[in-house]
């Protein structure tokens, strides 16, 4: 196993049981990337993280991760924690000289993301690659929408209907929790569920959002708490409208209270010679329209991105393996010493077009400059 | 045919079409309304207007709305000409005691809706009644999903999404048309398809909208016409963002640009017990969740609105017979005296939301009062 | 109206009113035709005869169709009875020399088809035509999956699966009707839903069924009559397997006991070098996929069969239309005195299949060749 | 390590892939279940088996199967070789007191099979347990289906409409496999396909099939191989009615013909009080109507078969998971000296069914007695 690159990741639970699933299994789906060993699992409670790491895979479990990071035998450092410890943990792991993926969103805050930045840039420079991980980019669906943009077969993008749908909170009784206090979760389903539809208006269009105008909401101002009625601090759904550097417009809806939404992203782009649409429920379809209705897609076959590597045609994937098609791409970069992408800078542009839909939000919907945040 | 009650339709294209066909079919399939006597058509063209008269089953035609209205056997005015003329005729027809429906949108302007509110309180005092064809409402899915609403079968609506897709612009070399001239048409995408999505959201909420946010853009900005170049000054696309009284949020898209969409209205209903989602381009259904999945609702059955005038269950209807039902309605408001829905001052409340969407995006989106249009 | 082809419709309930609204509106749409006049509706009952030629738009009624038949202004004779009266008067209104348009199935016998089909021949030399009235011909959707076949845009056609599923039996409490008797009605789900499947698999493969394997089954013995507890002695569901001249082998299953399926007729094509998919709840839609995916197509375009003389693009059709557009092919061809499709000699084949497939049943499902029968 | 259950999988190509994924990660997603150990791959070639293990995740590759199966360290023997192989392995492991897993179909023949039924009968006396591969039996919402149709919520089963549809030979020029071969494969598109469909229909309903009637079909007689054209001597597409025990009643369709079809299971079940559908390339997605319309229903949450093992609401599986599920059920047996589901029996029982419908195809069709073989 001394050839391998070592793996350590911060985190056990949901995204920590995700990203598990991806080191245990990318290597026998992408042969061609390094060996990855699953070195370590870190968490804060000793006999959880004990627990989850023999469950998972890994080899050892840990809870110190500055000790981690002292590690020779760890290579990349896979930050899975709450968003804001992940500004801290990345700067060190680069500075130790460990490849480092940081589950989105990069950070709670602008100021942060802009630190990491810097970091990245400079580690890069030293052979050592970072990477944001918004796992969609590895749905075969999205990349290959994205690839048909590119090669222009829709034409010239016009507009983007995109929205980002859930129900867990429809119920008025649900119980207050850490993500709907401002403080700790920084935002609401505009932060969490906003991000993954930025991060896709960029991803899909390769363009830049220039301008947004937004609105948010809180339908249930305050929820049962532990210690008695509480709060809400967050949105619960937003709106916003958005234009890009090559005149798109992109419209955008969040939110936690869509009765019957699970997890309902869709996404609906309009060229001037075609359209593409997309739902994550139905995350294995595409459907193109160049001009001869809707063609539902399929997208399994071995020439579609990431389909090759799994099953045969019509043998559909799950929403886990866009993680470890993810880790993939990362290994890619680190065996190369490349930039993979998302880059921090990309985690860094999504936040700034956050945080100026809240500002917009703030000031009743007036288009706000994203450039100037 | 002394005892039928007469109808003159004004328009004999698209909308005299539509119109004429449900003057020609309400008393086959509405047995329990006045018959009425397709009395005359009417059009400024003598030749073209005699030859649509003879095609939809009009006794005679005639090219001079005034003196149709003078007619004695004329007790229904049903205009369908362009938007700048239905004022006037709209006047002169109560005036002259006629019952009147009017293809929406109700008028171009506030002011002149604002008066015809006025004139058709006046005449409804004397059992003359009035109505604005938003033909939607008799679609019989959308008709039920507003006595699902209303009956509380998806809680409390919290937020609609909608948008109104359309892709006959979408080739920028299509030549300019009066419909792209501000002057002549008064808007674009807005006007002509955000009356319709606007109506819904109040038909369907039983709300008001009080606050818009709205974007408006143009992305072809000249087409060929018949002198050259010349300048398109109407909006090809609209966003908004708007808010209602009972503190429902919607969020509206239309566009004449959307690649693949034909005649693309969505309406998603959310509620906190449930959510509705309808497709024009499938107008036969409804789907239903109220806790058990998205039920697809073949609204075919005899105890659906409308549906039980038509054929046994599963024999599906087409647009053109939420004209017929319109117009049967209508009919029985006649015979009662009572004032039909939606009334001119529900059409006057949709434009006054037109308007203001139009102010917002001149301010940048910024949240416009709509109460204070 | 003298110079208008008098109609005249024998039968005034569901087909009835289904023919009616056809003869009321084929000259709206359908302006190249010739004109027709509603001469009289023929019933037994003269009260209700009469009631539902004024709501149907008929100058008159009548109950006795032998003296209809030597009316000089009847040149066109619409026979919508049920199925064990179409003989006759059929036979009887061709000797007259008036056209003949008569409701599927042509008979409920093979040997009364096939004398209708000689005598249909000799009128025909006499310049008066017959047809039989299979409607979903005219459904855009599937006039152009055949006009897609016959171009060889799915390559040879291999196989085709087919079903026509409605529920209206489901509740085995529903009572007794004379649908139910074998004597009265001929046959049960094969005759009634597999008369439409057959049609459907000639008309869109242009080929001719050689032998057929089936199987019938009653899932309910017995039902409650209005004189106690009756037999069911005819079959709620059939299945078969068809093959053909040219070696396709086509799958049909019907029933009237299949929960929550309205009025599903599906159809999916398969050739060598694509697939064609319809159902007939979404009749305004085929799925066509020549290798990029399955395309929705909104079958609502100018240049699609039939969908020209209607609306502008997505303005959808529904279930009636296709009668309208049947009237207007069988007009097309009184004018021009050739002989309408679907002959009463194709309305004969479809018979010969239902009779083999009933043959074959009673074989335990031992293949019987057609044109053995 | 010592305390795992040892495993050995014999066979590294598609299903020793899917089937090393599942013993990968059965312990990350089913903690509940015996930890395994991924002792050993079994294959011919000594390179790729090697090669392939060290990607699978396992500790070492073997080319002798008879070795492995006196291990000490190897107590569950996974037999993933073509059919043909399946008897004596499994024989010869059940003797040696290792549990068997034996990938679908159980054998190629009925005697065959008999002979492994025996076998495993004496084998669980002994607390050795043995299962056959259906893996879509772990597919939850198939799963989910069995469960509320046992549960009584469509009723009585009357009908099930079934269809395996694929196009991988739709080409004609395709070239010649050992699949296509009688001698080596057993059958075509019957074995290979109908054999998922016939252990569905039984899975779903409880039910025994006694009668059925068959046709099969070879659409491309002749394809190009290695030393010229040779003959296709197994069917390409196959078409059955099969009768139960309890009286319903199930349509079957299998192609490997239908363009456009990658992996098209689609399975309908209507019942006297509702209905089921199911599509495998919508695995997550189970339409269940019992009045209300077919309600979609995304089978992803906690309380759903299988589901809760893995990922949130909304958070779709793939088809590789129902392996993963598959192996925790043969895994809790194991535990328990259980007989797991589907046991040899059952994969018994599906070959008599194949067995039959090709004894029926070979007597045009003929109703054959399923008990009689």
């Amino acid at each position: 196993m001394s050839d391998r690159l070592g793996v350590a990741v911060i985190g056990y639970s949901f995204m920590g049981k995700a990203h598990s699933n991806a080191w245990r299994n990318v290597g026998a789906f992408y042969p061609e990337v390094p060996a990855v060993a699953q070195q370590v699992l870190v968490g804060r409670d000793p006999v959880r993280v004990k627990e989850a790491a023999e469950r998972f895979g890994w080899q050892e479990s840990a809870t110190d991760w500055h000790a981690v990071l002292e590690r020779d035998d760890v290579h990349i450092v896979d930050i899975c924690t709450p968003g804001h410890l992940h500004a801290e943990i990345a700067e060190a792991a680069l500075a130790a000289g460990k490849h480092v993926l940081v589950e989105k969103p990069l950070t709670n805050t602008v100021s942060e993301s802009s630190r990491l930045v810097e970091a990245a840039s400079t580690a890069l420079g030293n052979g050592v690659v970072s990477m944001v991980g918004f796992n969609y980019r590895r749905v075969p669906a999205l990349a290959l929408a994205r690839s048909l943009i590119a090669d222009g077969r829709i034409g010239e993008v016009r507009s983007v209907r995109a929205a980002y749908l859930q129900d867990w909170l429809v119920d008025d009784t649900a119980p207050m929790t850490w993500r709907l206090r401002k403080d700790e979760a920084g935002s609401g389903a505009l932060g969490d569920l906003g991000s993954h539809v930025v991060d896709q208006v960029r991803f899909l269009l390769g363009d830049e959002v220039t301008w947004v105008s937004g609105q948010l909401h809180t339908f249930v101002p305050s929820r049962p708490g532990s210690g008695g009625v509480e709060p809400v601090t967050v949105d619960d759904a937003a709106w916003a409208t958005l234009g890009t550097r090559r005149g798109a417009v992109a419209s955008v809806e969040v939110s936690r209270m869509a009765f019957g939404r699970k997890n309902g992203l869709t996404l609906e782009v309009f060229g001037s010679q075609g359209s593409l649409s997309f739902e994550l429920e139905r995350l294995n379809e595409l459907v193109v329209d160049t001009g001869s209705g809707g063609a539902r897609t399929l997208v399994t076959e071995a020439d579609h991105p990431y389909a090759g590597a799994w099953w045969p045609p019509g043998h559909v994937l799950g929403w886990d393996h866009t993680f470890t098609s993810q880790a993939a791409d990362f290994l890619t970069a680190v065996r190369d010493g490349t930039q993979p992408s998302p880059s921090f800078a990309e985690g860094l542009a999504v936040q700034r077009v956050l945080g100026a839909i809240a500002d917009s939000a703030q000031q009743h919907g007036t288009r706000v400059d994203v450039t100037a945040h």
